[in-house]
C-alpha cells in the first residue's frame, strides 16, 4: 500500500475526483484510492477527519491533507518532479496552469447543465443559455494547443491540463456537444488512454445511481 | 519599465485583479500595471490581443500571456523563487494552495452578494442564504492557520494565500461580516501592509462608479 491515499467520490459521476486521479495514474505514481459512498452528507462530522471542506477529492500523505483537485495535482507534481505532470517548458507550464484554473473557476453553465456520467449512452439534451459559449471557448483552447503541440495531447505528452479537462471530454461525448473533427480526435485519444480505460471500467462496475446527475 | 506588465480592472472593485497585484507588490517584484477601463465589453475584439479570455487580470511577459489570478501568482513564484511567494515548507505550501484554490473555485454566495469595494463606508446589508456559511468557513481557515503560525499573516510571513484572501478582508470589513477579534486583528494587519495601502490610495483616487457593485 502506498503512503499516498486519494479519497474520491464515486467514479461514474465525481468529476472533481477524476482530475487528480487520472493525473496521478497517467504519470505512473503509486497511490491507493478510496471511494466515499456518493451520498455522504457534506456536513457529516464523521467526514471531518477525512476532508476539511467536507468535499472530495482529498489526498492524505502521512499527516498532510491536501484538498482541491488542482492543489492535489500541484502537490504530487512537487513530490515527483520527474513524472512530467506539468509541461517542462516554463511558458507552456504557465499556459497549462492558466487553462487549468479557467476550468477550476469557470465553465459553470456547462458544469451545471451537463454532469459527468461515464456510463450514459450519448444523447442530446436541451441546453440552457451559456453552455454553448463554454463549449466554444473550450474548443478554441483545445484546437489552439493541439495545432501548436501537434498532439497527441494538449501540450504533446499527457499533462495536468488534459487531466483537468478529462471530465469535459466525457460531457462533450455524452451530450453530443461538438461536431469538430480535431476536437473529436483529441477526445478519442483521451478515451483510449490506459488511465481513462481503468477509471471507466471501475465506473461501469459501480452500482449507484444519482438521479440529479441523470440529465 | 519592467518587462512584466499586469493588466488589471479598476482598483476599487476588481477583486481578481487585486490578488496577483498584492502578491507581486508585497514580494517586492518590479512590474508595471495597466488599468483597463472598467466598462470594456468582455467580447470586445480590441481586447483579444490583451487577454485570451476577455477578462482581467492578465500578465504579459514578452510573448508570454498568463491569465487567471492564481496562475499569474504561480508564474511569478517560479520566476522569483527567492521572493517567498509561497511558504517554504512543503506541507504548508500544499495547504496554502488548497485554501487558495478553495477561494478561486468557491465562496460563490459571498462573492455574489458582497462585491469588493475599497471606498465604501462600512454598513450592514441583507445577506442571502449561504453567505454566512462562507464567512464561517473562512473564519475557520484563518483562525486555524493563525493559531498555528502565530501570525502576523496566515503562514507567518505574507504569502500568496493572504493575497488570494485580500478581497475577502475588504468584504468582511465593509459589510461588517465578523465580530471575531482574532479575525479582526488579522484584517487590521492586512490593511496596514504597505502594499495594501498603496492599492487603497490608487482605488480612492479612481473616478468610476459601477452601480452593480454598490450593494
Ligand atoms: N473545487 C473543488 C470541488 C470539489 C467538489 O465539489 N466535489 C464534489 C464531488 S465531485 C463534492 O464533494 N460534493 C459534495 C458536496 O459538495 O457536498 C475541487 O476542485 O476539488
Ligand atoms: N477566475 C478568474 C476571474 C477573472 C474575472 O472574472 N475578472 C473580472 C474582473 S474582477 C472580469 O474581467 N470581468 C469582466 C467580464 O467577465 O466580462 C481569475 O481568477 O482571474
Amino acid at each position: 500500500m502506498s503512503d499516498l491515499v486519494l479519497y474520491l467520490g464515486n467514479k461514474n459521476y465525481s468529476s472533481w475526483s477524476f482530475r487528480p486521479w487520472i493525473a496521478m495514474e497517467a504519470a505512473g505514481i503509486a497511490f491507493t484510492d478510496h471511494v466515499i459512498p456518493f451520498d455522504y452528507p457534506a456536513g457529516n462530522p464523521e467526514f471531518k477527519p477525512i476532508s476539511p471542506t467536507g468535499r472530495v477529492p482529498v489526498l492524505h500523505h502521512g499527516d498532510v491533507r491536501v484538498w482541491e483537485s488542482l492543489a492535489i495535482i500541484e502537490y504530487v507534481a512537487e513530490l515527483f518532479p520527474e513524472a512530467g505532470i506539468w509541461p517542462k517548458d516554463r511558458a507552456a507550464r504557465a499556459e497549462a496552469r492558466s487553462i487549468s484554473m479557467e476550468m477550476l473557476s469557470g465553465f459553470r453553465a456547462l458544469r451545471g447543465a451537463c454532469p459527468m456520467n461515464i456510463r450514459r449512452t450519448p444523447a442530446e439534451i436541451d441546453l440552457p443559455e451559456g453552455v454553448m459559449d463554454d463549449v466554444a471557448r473550450i474548443e478554441t483552447i483545445w484546437k489552439g494547443l493541439l495545432a501548436r503541440s501537434g498532439g497527441p495531447f494538449l501540450f504533446g505528452d499527457f499533462s495536468a491540463a488534459d487531466a483537468m479537462y478529462a471530465p469535459v471530454v466525457n460531457r462533450f461525448e455524452i451530450y453530443r456537444l461538438t461536431a469538430d473533427e480535431t476536437v473529436q480526435g483529441y477526445m478519442a485519444r483521451m478515451k483510449a488512454h490506459p488511465a481513462w480505460q481503468k477509471w471507466q471500467a471501475a465506473a461501469l462496475a459501480e452500482p449507484w445511481i444519482v438521479p440529479e446527475d441523470e440529465a
